[in-house]
C-alpha cells in the first residue's frame, strides 16, 4: 500500500443483507421497517440502516486490501443521502496517508449510488504489519 | 431527550452475532477467523470485528432512545482494545448536546467490558423529530 493508491468495490444492499443485519442486530426502528412511517417522514420507502455501510467497510478493509494483516483503529462516516433496498453502491477508497513509524494508514472513502450521488463519506485509520 | 441524559445497555458478542456478521458482510479476515494467525499477532484468540460494535450502536439508536423518529447523520468510533467472542459489553451513552434549531442531538458513548476496561468510544450525531 502507498499514498494515493485507490480502490473501487461494488456492493449491493440486497434483501439478504438488509434482513441479515436486522436478524443480527435487532434494529427494527420504523424508519427501517415501516413503509408508512418512512413515507410520512418524506422518504419514498423504508431507509436502509447506515451501519450496513459500515459492514461493507469491514469487508473492504478485511478482504480487499493487498495485505491481510490489518486492523481497524478508528472509523468515521457521514451519511449524506438515504440508501434504499436493492441499491447498488460503489465504494471509492484512497490511501490518504501512510504513517510508517506507527505502522498505520489513513484511508478516505465515499459511497456513490448508481445515479452518481455520494450517499456517504468517511475515513478509516488502520494498523498494518501487525 | 435532553442534554446530560445517560443510558446504559448490555450487549454480548455471541457466536450468533459473530457468525451472523460474517454471513451478512463476508469479512473473513484471518484476524477474525484464524486462531493461529491471531495468536501469531499477539492476541489470545481471534478478535471480533470492530463493526459489530457499530451494529450495536445501530440497535441502541434505533431501539433504546425515548423516541423512534431518529436517524443517524454521522458516526465515529475509536477501537481501544480488542473484543473477543462471548464478551459482554456495556454501552454507556450520554446526550452531549441538543441542537434545537436543526433538530439534532450529539451522543457520546463508550463500550466497557466486564473487566471495566473501555474497549471503544465514539460519537453519533442523530436527527430527531424528522
Amino acid at each position: 500500500m502507498k499514498k494515493g493508491d485507490t480502490y473501487k468495490h461494488q456492493f449491493k444492499v440486497t434483501a439478504e443483507v438488509y434482513k441479515g443485519f436486522i436478524n443480527v442486530f435487532g434494529d427494527k426502528n420504523p424508519m427501517h421497517t415501516d413503509e408508512g412511517f418512512a413515507k410520512e417522514k418524506g422518504f419514498p420507502s423504508i431507509v436502509m440502516h447506515g451501519n450496513i455501510l459500515n459492514g461493507f467497510i469491514s469487508y473492504f478493509i478485511g478482504e480487499c486490501l493487498p495485505q491481510k494483516n490489518v486492523m481497524i483503529y478508528s472509523q468515521s462516516i457521514d451519511f449524506k443521502k438515504p440508501v434504499f433496498l436493492n441499491e447498488e453502491l460503489v465504494l471509492h477508497a484512497e490511501i490518504e496517508d501512510i504513517f510508517e513509524s506507527v505502522k498505520s494508514a489513513e484511508i478516505k472513502f465515499y459511497f456513490e449510488n448508481s445515479a452518481n450521488v455520494k450517499v456517504a463519506k468517511g475515513k478509516v485509520l488502520i494498523g498494518t504489519n501487525l
